[in-house]
């Protein structure tokens, strides 16, 4: 534990952090972005850093984290609204992950480079809980859709592969061409949405 | 014109550059091969090979394009079954793109940031044309698909990002789960066909 830091110190700090890192990162991507600007940016020393994170891809990945922690809650907020039918309902929550991903700042410079290089310096057992916790996610959400008339008959690890290639997407815009790019995210959405809600999904 | 190559050996020396270029490129990767290693390997000068080829990127984008040439013939060759339904016969084509592509072994160590990179060292005039080369290919895909009986009613422009964004997947298979992924392209094609032949699908 920190020496010299009261909790509220500690938890000011995580906050400041976690508030520079999502702008530095954004700004130059994870990279180009080193541990001392983070540092310098929230007013603490580089020995201080490492009382909070392992390194900067730690705080990253904690950032990451907690946007996915926002957007699984956004999705289940787009589920409830029942004067519209259920796959609307549905087709919405999807696109809300797509547009949270692209417009948050965390991605601005996130590429599928960007992504290689996380997955290899993060602890394996870290990824293992966040992989876990996409499809605990998703059996959640299939349960709250459950209680609102959407009725999903795909498998909670079908979904989730669905849902993962869906917003991976978001890193082709240019090789599929900007001008198809919205189109062609629509149309996915509108028949994965269709293939989850099916009757015979699970075959 | 090279001085001193005849027609044929010219040919023989383009045929061997993109023989070696497969093999190197697939082996080491774009970006860790160099004009060294190809010269060598086909028994050339490093002067002879500029007669030939701008850069390796230049050679690597040959490769590629004439790769597609292949992938495209394939695909038509799929539609072409009467035996089958239409349906299976277009999700067959989209099936032979994808795996075309998964085992090629041009592909084998190239990436998201592979694609980035070979996109700014190709004249732009070049990647133009290719891109147009991609709808004038949907476009006869189509023609094609009317006479055998499948009667697609996407736009060849649409018809082009869909799949593409399907192709592009294949660069995303770890992050999606390996365990997953070919369940996840396999939905995926089938509810793209679904949408390229439903009858409204210009909506």
């Amino acid at each position: 534990m920190p020496k010299g830091f009261s909790d509220e110190e500690r938890a000011h700090i995580i906050n400041s952090l976690r508030e520079q890192g999502r702008q530095l990162f954004g700004t130059y991507g994870l990279r180009k972005t080193n541990v001392e600007d983070l540092t310098h940016a929230v007013g603490i020393s580089k020995g201080a850093f490492y009382l909070f994170y392992d390194s900067k891809e730690a705080l990253f990945y904690d950032i990451l984290e907690r946007f996915e922690a926002e957007y699984r809650e956004r999705m289940l907020g787009r589920l409830g609204d029942i004067s519209q039918p259920a796959h609307t309902r549905l087709a919405a929550a999807l696109h809300e992950a797509v547009s949270m991903w692209r417009s948050h700042p965390l991605f601005a410079h996130f590429g599928q480079d960007d992504m290689a290089y996380l997955a290899r310096k993060i602890p394996p057992e870290r990824l293992a809980a966040n992989e876990n916790s996409d499809v605990l996610f998703t059996k959640r959400l299939i349960a709250v859709g459950r209680t609102v008339g959407i009725h999903i008959t795909a498998t909670p690890e079908m979904m989730t592969g669905l849902l993962r290639a869906i917003v991976l997407l978001n890193l082709q815009e240019e090789t599929i061409g900007r001008a198809l790019f919205g189109d062609v995210i629509r149309i996915l959405i509108e028949q994965t949405t269709a293939y989850l809600l099916k009757e015979d999904a699970r075959d």
